[in-house]
């Protein structure tokens, strides 16, 4: 393991402020973790949240950030799966793997002290080295094959998607599926619903720039809502019938009202959206229509599927990334992210 | 076939009036139709929802009532599977049993001319006679060994609340299972959700008397929420985890936000509720829970097997009926009916 | 409709005869009937089956074939939704729609007089006119853009292979499927497979012709088990592992003992071969494995939805088709199609 | 921890012997190990297949049985949520929570050091202590007002009636289950079918003193095979339809012919029988059936879920305990439990 005593990472340092800096090396603290050397990071739309001051629970002096991939340096005694050395990706989610949630392979609920931890009530991953807790059940070994950015990708924007979005909203050969926002979570919701064959993939933004890319990841239409009334839009292309599943990946009433709105009878609205307020339901409307509703905390149970997906190039994580940045030019990283209207960014890889 | 050319039928002549009276006798429209006499029918929630003037759709003239057991006297010369004599179950669904909804089972969708129809576009039960369309797809021959009021009980009321609420609920053995609401449908519900083996059923309404029914029917727990904080007892009850299912049977925004504030994280909503008014959903405390939140009418694609466990006497359906009446008193059993707090009524049976 | 008062068919004469000879023309029998004029007809496995005399029940005299396009001459009084002049795809499988296997989709156990009947106790479509019972729900409108051809695989194959071997082995992304036999089904569950995104369709057979069309479909590893060891070569590309789906397309007892052996722990194996002997289960391996095996008749539940797919160009039928015939020759279509060996036909196809 | 260097415990010696003899204390071996002092273990079905030399890798000076209750006196240091003190349910299965299996719920299948080891490969419970790998995933404490003789049950036979015949045959309301064998694991199977409501269990034995319990747990009708024909009167009795599910609990290739007999279009068969030999299986005629064939090792992912039933008196466990011995009585205990017709033994209790 390194010798030095300190590292750098990405501190909050309170609302609207955060810094690279001199911090300690993370230690081992419980004998099921792992210290991991950060190899590659990025930064998600949580963190913006975070920064904003909209997440409760994180305090000042937390580092940063719950996505990476990394190459193992030290292990607790308890161990077992994982060796000094490996390469792994570490995901945003942290399974103890013994709680009822956990047996019930929803670790994204994780009552034995995992769930979101990293980058939220634990030191995170915008650093040069990271603290791992339940290393064998919260990372997964990088595959042969696969760059440092496809692999990214699977920390927690490809599994989101195809989870809360995707297999919530169980996708199935010839549907109509509406993803209501492209930014990198909708987008993998475009890219994840592929893989179950529907007839038409609609994506629904305000940027045109997030609409291409859309386009590229395989939907076949895309709607700016900015200049069309999305909802006439996709009940006209339906025949007036209206989609067989919603994906909501903005977090907003609006848009959860609009999937509300273009369902069909018998459809699924899945939400992704991270919501900071209450939105309207028109049970008025919707009590007879045969409608499922779910919400969802990722649970990265798909991890070693889309890894695999991954490896043999079923699903494409390229077009995610945009900008590249070292590791120490973080804070310039979030000022680019943070505007994606002038960056046109997605994701943006920060490398050691 | 009767040789009289009228028949009484109970008939709605604008909100808030009806009147049992003189009409023509119903004839044969379509080939696939029966006219069947009605020898017993009952009273509906939703009959009280019409007589109120809240259902559009239902103008004056038209004859009410959409559950009843009768006598099949004439059928259409495209009627397989009926014949002249038979008993039957008339559904509240009429299923044209060709749509695409239909291949689908959701005949609560119907697309072809049938769905929720009978005392509503079309003349229903509450009547000497009625023509029933699609009576092969839609009306089900009655049992031997079940009496007229276990039968009548079997055309909305039970496979309403198993459908929407115990099936849409997903309710299995071990869980914790909450009603709110125990009228007809959500006393159904409790009834229903035994069949699966939950270890507790929970009900929760404002009337003691129908609570007393509630735990007739299989529930270990009733709250009766004019005394009580529901919500508080629930999460006490359950270690602060909550209900694995929570059913609404109410269709109020009230009783819909107390099922979203008990429920589990993993669990399911199951709305069976007719709502007027759109609920407020906190997204900002659900979006993480994985909750499953669904709507729905009947279709009655359960009916077959409901008939096999009344038959075998595995679901109890004499606590429903509370009242009989000849049918010439309808007008009077309407009377009781929506007075539940003096009559205590739940269901009342109208006998020819 | 035509005046003439015969028409042209080929009629089976017992055990290795037919001939292409004058019957008398297919009148309505019921009123939910339709005479339909044939477009296009091809040749099924199973039609070889009963020219050796294997089919139990087929009698002398009648008229073969089950799968066609054509167009409505002529309907009964009972017929709702098809009209004539309507051009339709005539499905293998007859649904009554109102009998208990009907009424669970389970239309090939149809018991109210459907299921497999045409060209086995039914006169069938290898002939100018048929006569179409139950024409509502047995029939398909065929849609806009898609060809005689495509439509014609919907009839019998593309269902079969789809639900009796992808959608009862339950494909999902990343999955490892092996088809033991490609001919025409076996590729048809080559082909549905690729729906659900399986990393690796092996696809096994003892003609080199047939399994380029595999590759064609989608199977990326192709073994001729006439030159190669199937099993071993399997367990090597799956690290010892097996496959997660096997489907057997064959109906021999070796080919569904191979199935039986390179399943992983877990895995399904979908049986959809015609079966005419009994196989051996080596339970002793099995017992502890977590396997599941299904058997199945196709139900053409999934007819819609292949329209929609094959309307959308997401599968491919082109491939299958590999002979042209006019109706009259469907003689020598016979000894073509019962030869692939010489021929390397999969279907051909019969046209007026 | 006992100060005692040895122990007392039940050694295989080869095919046909068993002594209770000294043997040294069991240690911690790996970190994530407990050491439990067992208070009340019972005999399995598949111990006496060990006796007979009958399951490869038992070498003679292994200590057999994997089904106890105890209570833990020493935890490895990676021990988390084991305490020493704690009263556990040591399952039959022990699970490293880590694999790929582990993580899919498949206990059984576990490939990380996990899944039927205890008294086969690793020392077992039919001693004073034994050595728990992997404790904190695969023991379970115990609940508050549950006998041992209760827990017991569930340590082995339980789940396996549950899991791998109840819930692999997916019993459900109305059905018609019939469960071949009625010994520990059959009358599981009974006991669990009795959750979901279905309107017929009949059990089918060659004892009848076992049959008689077979009543006691939920079986309304029971055939001892020996006087009458089990499939005539299965058919009988089901009008010609046969089973919906069909439970073989024997492991004998005439005991699962006999439900591949019985069952109806559309069932499910599931084999919990330990087979020696391989079966025959009549695709000739099961081919088109829509069957559904099952095999599978318990998991015990079941086995929080069956603590809360039996908590709430949702089961009963009474029934399958016929007699108890101390601990030191084990081979006398061998010899009662392996002579059933004499004995009536159904499960023996061995306290400490």
């Amino acid at each position: 393991m390194s010798m030095s005593r300190t590292m750098h990472a990405l501190v909050y340092e309170g609302a609207g402020r955060t810094v690279w800096r001199e911090v300690p090396m993370p230690r081992l603290r419980s004998d099921t973790d792992a210290i991991v050397r950060v190899d590659a990071g990025t930064i998600c739309g949580t963190d913006l949240h975070i920064l904003k001051g909209d997440v409760p629970g994180v305090t000042p002096g937390r580092v940063l950030g719950h996505e990476a991939v990394g190459t193992v340096e030290e292990v607790g005694s308890g161990v077992r799966t994982t060796s000094v050395g490996d390469r792994v990706l570490i995901s945003c989610i942290t399974a103890c793997g013994c709680c009822r949630s956990c047996r019930e392979r929803r670790y994204g609920q994780c009552v034995g002290g995992g769930g979101w931890i990293l980058g939220r009530v634990e030191d995170g991953t915008q650093a040069e080295y990271v603290r791992v807790p339940f290393v064998d059940t919260s990372a997964y070994p990088m595959p042969v094959g696969l760059s440092e950015e496809d692999v990214l990708m699977l920390a927690d924007i490809a599994p989101t998607g195809f989870e809360v979005g995707v297999l919530n909203g169980r996708v199935g050969p010839g549907d109509t599926v509406v993803v209501i926002g492209a930014g990198p979570v909708g987008l993998s919701a475009v890219m994840g619903s592929r893989l179950f064959s529907p007839s038409h993939v609609v994506a629904v933004d305000v940027a045109d720039g997030r609409l291409d890319v859309a386009r590229l990841l395989g939907a076949d239409t895309t709607i700016n809502s900015r200049h069309e009334d999305a909802a006439s839009r996709i009940l006209d292309a339906t025949g007036g019938l209206g989609a067989d599943v919603a994906i909501e990946a903005v977090g907003a009433p609006e848009t959860f009202a609009l999937c509300a709105e273009i369902i069909t009878p018998g459809g699924r609205l899945a939400n992704i959206g991270v919501h900071g307020r209450a939105a309207t339901l028109h049970l008025e409307r919707l009590w007879s229509k045969d409608v499922t509703i779910t919400t969802g905390l990722v649970d990265t149970s798909s991890t070693p599927t889309l890894l695999r997906l991954a490896t043999h190039k079923q699903i494409d994580l390229a077009p995610f990334v945009t900008h590249a940045f070292s590791m120490s030019e973080v804070v310039e990283a979030y000022t680019v992210f943070a505007d994606p209207v002038r960056s046109n960014a997605l994701k943006v890889v920060l490398a050691l």
